[in-house]
């Protein structure tokens, strides 16, 4: 790709970035003008919008992996575990729109596939805290990871319908995973 | 509606409910020869695959209603929790295939919309069972509806992935369902 064709999609994807996070409608015309190119120059990068939408997705998923391992990590597997949904969710609460773009317009695997950085991590610790006896282990790996992505993700919908308030997220999120986490 | 179209409309949702319960992806085609209709008859119902997908998927929770309505209510509330998970269970294990077209053709809140009467369920017996100091109290009943039903639904998706055996489903959402559902 040519410098400028980069720095065009770059242009373009950190714009639509700004704008999908806090609407999950925003229009390729808004995107193409927020990034100061127009609505062609968008379409010969993406040829659909759900290709867009998986690019955000993928970059903003990057970046908040370089926040979570900044991360220290905690004795405590459990206050390890507030830590990380703390933080995850300061970085799902500003970007909002985007994940509900992307449930709207990529398959459900890829969602779940382009968040596997994040949730290794959540694998690790959950490992860790079960060879500690301080998660149960009568349930999978698999299954209590799909618990806490369905929890998190359940937040980001409730806060979007206006049943769950932004600032109780982390905490209302914390107390389920919490429960569901511990030795039967 | 003249009873021959209306007879038509019945049988092309029965055939769709009848083959996107295993196959999300059914074509038109297979659900109008199914239905023993042409495509256009089908067309000429529904719109698009998402009208269709709304109608099944409306009968669909009708028909679970029902059956759910029939279900005894057990004394103890954690009882009849887990008694209404496996009834639950027996249904979507069987029609997991609708649930996921739903999710991939309608928005969000539409799929939600249409389950408001068994979620009215869990709501009563969760009710019931916060008043009777069974189930927690120090989350908002919508929260822990929402994690029900994002759970219920996250293991759908686990079956479907093949992360998760349909056999040990209802046993899984239970045991995740009654600790975050259990007093802190």
């Amino acid at each position: 790709m040519r410098a400028d064709a980069r720095r065009n999609r770059e242009a373009i994807v950190s714009a639509a970035l700004e704008l999908l996070a806090s609407d999950p409608e925003a229009s390729i015309g808004a995107i193409a003008s927020r990034a100061g190119v127009g609505r062609v120059t968008v379409y010969g990068h993406f040829c659909t919008r759900a290709e867009l939408i998986d690019a955000v997705f993928e970059s903003a998923l990057a970046a908040s992996e370089r926040t979570l391992s900044e991360l220290g990590c905690a004795v405590d597997p459990r206050t390890a575990l507030a830590e990380l949904i703390a933080a995850t969710w300061r970085i799902v609460g500003r970007t909002r729109g985007l994940l509900l773009a992307a449930r709207d317009h990529l398959p459900a695997e890829r969602v779940r596939e382009l968040h596997r950085l994040p949730l290794e991590r959540v694998r690790s610790l959950l490992h860790r805290g079960r060879s500690e006896g301080v998660f149960r282990t009568d349930l999978s790996e698999d299954w209590l990871i799909a618990v806490y992505y369905n929890v998190v993700h359940g937040a980001v919908e409730e806060v979007a319908a206006g049943r769950l308030e932004e600032r109780d997220a982390a905490d209302a999120i914390t107390r389920v995973v919490d429960s569901a986490f511990a030795p039967a």
